[in-house]
């Protein structure tokens, strides 16, 4: 986890195997913290509370979590458990579509072995290949994503091509390299001068405290900015690429993804700088079309907006920002239609961000 | 200054003429602090370090130093030292168009004024005369904005009419009412039942911190959100109307306003919604044509970004909230064109944000 090295995000203990670790988000970028999640319940806290977030990372929450409940329940009716596991679970971030997509997989292992199978075992197994399957599909969007930045640098003959992310769509998010991030990373390795204007993403400043502490882990330039300023960057040319990640994408090409994306996408479009949404294919609802229609948005509480953490005397501690009589409301997601997204970068390649884009690279799905 | 009377943001001190009052605005909403200006040196300190803030305040401000420098200088230049403390003041805020303005008018009083005359009591004489103009053109801004209000309010049958207003526009930022605000106040006064969603503004949070304490003063009903949710608000069909101040509008109508206004333009405009921009003619800049090419964007320092002001164990205190390392970029401003714009709110009326519709009100600036 130090130094440059590219990180993993959640691992089964070294010593043991009941405890799966992650690392506790909500510390950074002031304070390194692995939390050890011991129960299901354990799981179900770390995702509600958010000492994991990003689609990805919380689907390999979800499935580690169903191995703990097969462990818990060793010795009861593993699988009913592991049903009332897997709908509690479910419950704790209703938009992050592949949260009950991993719980899916993880249930059909179950479903599929025999009797007398030792479900902690086929739990366990699931869990590692959702991980490795994650790492995989990361590194694909990374190669996908790679021309869109080389192309840039080689128009720019080199000079630093400018990349504006929202909220954090990295390593952190996923269980390594990230989406947005991947071509990002793939860029650096190949020796591409990239610089990253980092959105603070507003109410939780995943972009300044987590975002911008993993680029400096990787060592890619960068530079943090409020989320009201990358508007002005476009204007001035100054932004050659928008990546951002998303929490659900729907069969018509709409992106879910952190309140303010589609601002980003109003400003790129405005100034013809390409805007793209790099995904893994599990975080698509093809059953969702009409995106401000069909996804339900979650709206979280208000301390998330009046409460920031910081340092003080050495210390993290938590403030209130504002007036205690203030009234908030706090979404927490936004959708972007398909129109103002120049593609969408998946493990299979880049589309359209379009029914017809969706099909081509997806037909087993898209006729379905 | 209590309970809900408008109230006044600068003013001569009841008992000693040698002193000017404002409000020290880095300290709400948690304490109400009057600081007093006994210098100048003192008004450079309070514009520069934004105990003051807003267009027009600022330039009252200016007005008031330098009648506190003539006071300083009664003995010797007076003339002289007041046109060094007058660049010293144009020096603080560039952006700021009517700081110049304001500086520009008292200076011309003193040039106006006989060889023997009390230079003291000129300048007076004139910020007082800049003080009452600006509530005038407030309350002018206010009668005519209005309307656009009491139309949505109608169409509505009365249901609260959502207004959308980015960083502080209000009394706050002016000598009384406000620019954006007073439409609303007016509204307010006038019985129509008005609802304001009010924009953070990072990274000062001008909205949480300002707008929404002075809203809760005039007891005007509001929701604080962050600066990333007003799109999906828009998207949602819950914003009637954007409202917002300028710190410079272009002779073509493009407008400089707090960073971030140009996105939420640009979400009104995709959604249909009326973006409007209230303002002073006095904050027009009519030698200013593109303002993307032509309005100087001032860049503040990286605390403005890391630090952040709260409560913490019943303290106002400062925590940083990013790594220690972390580049920032803090652009105070940017430019909405024109198009983007409904129309802007003056003291004559109100016109297209264009050449035209500001020379149709401003015929004599216009032709110049």
């Amino acid at each position: 986890m130090t130094g440059r090295q590219p990180f993993r995000t959640i691992w089964l203990k070294t010593d043991d195997a009941s405890v799966v670790q992650i690392i506790d988000q909500r510390a950074l970028p002031h304070d390194f913290v692995v939390h050890d999640v011991a129960s299901y319940r354990d799981g179900v806290f770390a995702i509600r509370e958010m000492l994991v977030r990003g689609a990805p990372l919380i689907g390999a929450t979800a499935a580690w979590s169903l191995y703990l409940a097969a462990l818990e329940s060793r010795r009861g009716d593993q699988r009913s458990y592991l049903r009332r596991a897997a709908d509690e679970l479910a419950q704790t971030r209703p938009t992050a579509v592949n949260l009950r997509w991993a719980l899916d997989r993880v249930l059909a292992a179950v479903d599929a072995a025999a009797e007398d199978d030792d479900l902690v075992a086929t739990t366990r197994r699931e869990a590692e290949a959702i991980c490795g399957d994650d790492i995989e599909i990361c590194k694909s969007i990374g190669r996908h994503g790679l021309p869109l930045i080389a192309e840039i640098s080689a128009r720019k003959n080199g000079s630093p091509v400018n990349v504006l992310t929202h909220c954090n769509a990295g390593a952190l998010a996923t269980v390594d390299w990230g989406t947005a991030t991947a071509p990002i990373y793939m860029a650096q390795q190949s020796g591409i001068d990239v610089h990253v204007w980092v959105d603070e993403t507003r109410p939780r400043n995943q972009g300044s405290q987590l975002t911008a502490w993993e680029l400096a882990q990787r060592g890619v330039p960068h530079t943090l900015i409020v989320d009201n300023a990358g508007g002005h960057l476009m204007q001035h040319g100054e932004v050659d690429l928008c990546l951002t990640g998303t929490d659900r994408t729907t069969a018509s090409g709409d992106v879910a993804n952190k309140i303010g994306t589609y601002l980003k996408a109003l400003a790129a479009h405005d100034n013809e700088v390409p805007f793209y949404v790099a995904l893994p294919s599990t975080t698509i609802d093809w059953d969702a079309d009409d995106g401000l229609d069909d996804i339900l948005i979650e709206e979280r509480g208000r301390d998330e907006v009046a409460i920031v953490s910081g340092v003080v005397d050495g210390l993290v501690r938590e403030v209130s920002t504002i007036g205690t009589a203030t009234p908030v409301r706090n979404i927490a997601f936004d959708v972007t239609p398909g129109r103002l997204v120049t593609g969408l970068i998946t493990e299979r390649g880049i589309c359209d961000a379009s029914r017809a884009g969706l099909a081509r690279l997806f037909p087993e799905r898209a006729s379905s």
